[in-house]
């Protein structure tokens, strides 16, 4: 589609002529996100408050307009991506922390705020906003909710959800609600704001955010553990969470990951190791002390190399493996699938063994890391998409990765949502009566579905929601 | 309404014969809860297995039956009366824990399964479902699912919410749904589970839960601290907080709720003390020891009395005062109004002081105590209810600590919901776009209101449903 002169004249009346945009050069800017791109928009608009969302959405409902929020644009599944043209609705104009009560421990912002910028903020008063995904330094809070963002800090402070306790919303005709509370409880009438977080920008657009906030940990130990076997890894990390020591990060990589980057970093890893873990315990200082000294105690005695950090500069160091495992990918092939599957946690290691069988019988390369006291894993299929048969075998790799995950009773997506590019499988995840309920609330808060439409749920759903219902 | 011999034939094939209580005397067992009596069911039903929960709301959508699913009774607001006759499902019989996965951390119940139960078993096992309602020795992991329970430790351990991660449910007409996940993160579609949680029985019958767990604590040290002002009490939960010590206790009593216990326990507590603090520290041994020394520190040089248990007995010793304040105020006067309002947690002196206020203005007892940490207090009112003027003065009471909870920006409720008591409120805290999508909810999941009708909404906004929505 194409917006007519007299709808971009409206839009250009709403935020501002240097605020919408519609050059091709700067819709380009809004044509990718972190899985995809080529979507180019129609029209892009900023708005700088509720009021201008809100009547932004009236315009598109009149119209039919899809609208697609957006913040950072760092989606790895296709959520920010206007896959059927119409406005991007980009956030990022909207980035006021407004208010930041120290003794309640909670803050209330707008979407647009950069995660990390709110961070930063927060430690300097001695306060701690948990949820740190891997992009935190550029994506924002809008988005982080859209999609529930987690981080490897998720396995001892929870996710998005467990801190966002309001807020204010946008729906599709441009009405504005206010959910949830500013305290730290609250049970009055229906739980919306969970709802709407995780939704993907499909139910409504997030103008501001109550969050609940924590005192920031004092200390953090750093522990880099090397192990022959992947199995001694998850074996540590179930013994690590049944004896009550809580890490607040236990992230693994597995041995073609360590392969990777093994002559990469400083100094080279060993050649024999099987699988990393890197361990971080947080707290108040005597509390991190006395963790630190127990997990020394249950490591004692046991067939691994441990490094230990307790400076910022040590534990940059002890990131390394993890941090270059995917830029290094990159010099094995050009293009990469990127899915964030959970499994129980003890179902860890057939993963493992499972890829390492897939990657064997159809030719890839496919490494895994992630969030080993979660269960949440990402697994990465390296291929050339250019190589159509490669392309192929990769979309195959994908397909039994989920059929896998699921026979396990995991779930296809952790942390990074279902957007476009997981929307074809959610029907094999999501029973037909419970999905079907999803849509019937889909098209309650969005009957023209004009709000980022094409995403979770599968193509052909879509279409032609079901009105029955009965079993 | 009564159901015809048909309705009742067709109840005792779905359930048994026995399992169907139409006697007077049966009825009457199950007309009353935790806050109000006389309700008189036209039936009362007893389901064993989900596709008899599935049979029953056909049934009753056929005939349009209001159905009012109870676990054990003890809710707060009147959740659990069958204000409009029909049928009571009660979910007694479904009480099976189906499987405990230990080294995953999550357990499978029927929504019958007694909270304290469950949690015994998993003591035995070193694991802890934390929500801690003071019912939990008869109250269900159903009810507190529906009304999305809380209790002392939710301050560190957080709510129900924070711990079913999946659950199936039948909705109105009959139809099965499952959501959720099985694993610690889950984010395929919209998040269903916490939008049933707390939703009190209105949008669908829990019939299975999915339960994440933590290990158990191996220490716990609980702390008497007595103060002469309230001003006292919550600088010190501040600065506990602030501090990064996480106690999973912080109950306090006010004046009025002292001095109602002074002399029923033994030793007496000391005439002249204006608050009473309970603080328990929990964790693994050496943690709990170290912050056990911690808040020692913390205490050193204030102005307060402090006693401390270290064991079972003592503690019990410790919290005589907490648990005999409910049962000791009716010596007082015969009947209570019993409020579970939530204020941001500075806001607790200024609560209290207009507790103390209005009890003498409107010449009633009024005392106040409960959950310091999260602000969540319960304000309970005295009165006697045959005498009319008194009941208005408490009706009054009542009114005003609404307005000025919410002139706190606080809510409600914070876990006993709003149920029948407080839905003529529920406006006042609720914006009216926000309220109408609530109710746009219930008629997409209940549209001919037979799941527990009466409830959460106000009883006029009920009846008609507006289905316009623009602001």
């Amino acid at each position: 589609m194409t917006l007519d002169r007299n709808i971009l004249d409206e839009l250009r009346a709403i935020v501002g002529a240097e605020y919408l945009l519609t050059g091709p050069e700067e819709r380009e800017c809004y044509s990718f996100d972190g899985s995809a791109t080529g979507f180019l928009p129609d029209a892009v608009c900023l708005p700088a408050e509720t009021r201008q969302v809100s009547a932004i959405l009236r315009l598109a409902s009149r119209h039919r307009i899809p609208v697609v929020p957006r913040g950072a644009g760092s989606n790895m599944t296709g959520g920010s991506l206007a896959v059927r043209g119409g406005l991007v609705l980009a956030m990022n104009r909207m980035d006021r922390i407004l208010e930041i009560d120290a003794g309640n421990m909670i803050t209330v912002v707008e979407p647009g705020v950069i995660t990390g910028h709110l961070q930063r903020k927060l430690a300097r008063l001695g306060l701690v906003y948990p949820p740190d995904p891997a992009s935190l330094n550029f994506c924002t809070l809008g988005g982080n909710a859209a999609e529930c963002a987690g981080g490897p800090s998720a396995v001892k402070y929870g996710v998005t959800r467990d801190y966002i306790i309001g807020c204010q919303a946008v729906l599709a005709d441009g009405t504005v609600i206010e959910t949830g509370v500013r305290t730290e409880k609250g049970v009055s009438g229906y739980d919306l704001t969970r709802l709407l977080i995780g939704s993907e920008g499909t139910l409504a657009v997030f103008t501001r955010l109550i969050l609940r906030l924590l005192p920031a940990p004092e200390s953090r130990y750093t522990f880099l553990l090397l192990f022959g076997e992947i199995d001694e890894a998850t074996t540590l990390v179930a013994e690590l969470l049944a004896s009550g020591l809580m890490p607040c990060t236990m992230e693994y990589m597995d041995r073609t990951a360590l392969s990777i980057v093994r002559d990469r970093i400083h100094p080279p890893l060993p050649a024999d190791c099987g699988a990393l873990l890197l361990v971080e315990l947080d707290g108040d200082r005597s509390t991190a002390d006395q963790q630190r000294q127990r997990l020394h105690n249950l490591l004692a005695g046991r067939k691994l190399r441990i490094s230990e950090a307790t400076d910022q500069e040590q534990r940059q160091n002890l990131w390394q493996a993890r941090r270059s495992v995917s830029p290094a990918a990159f010099a094995l092939k050009p293009d990469k699938l990127s899915e964030d599957v959970v499994v129980p946690r003890s179902r860890i290691p057939d993963l493992v063994r499972f890829l390492e069988e897939l990657a064997r019988r159809l030719e890839l390369t496919i490494f895994s890391f992630g969030h080993a006291g979660d269960g949440n894993i990402h697994v990465n299929i390296m291929l050339e998409k250019s190589d159509a048969r490669e392309a192929a075998r990769g979309e195959q790799a994908r397909k039994e990765l989920f059929d896998f995950v699921l026979s396990c009773q995991g779930t296809l997506s952790g942390e990074h949502g279902i957007g476009l590019s997981k929307a074809p499988f959610l029907a094999q995840e999501i029973p037909p009566d419970t999905l079907r309920l999803m849509q019937k609330i889909k098209q309650l808060f969005d009957p023209l579905n004009i709000l980022n439409p094409g995403k979770i749920f599968p193509p052909e759903e879509e279409k032609a929601p079901s009105s029955q219902s009965a079993p």
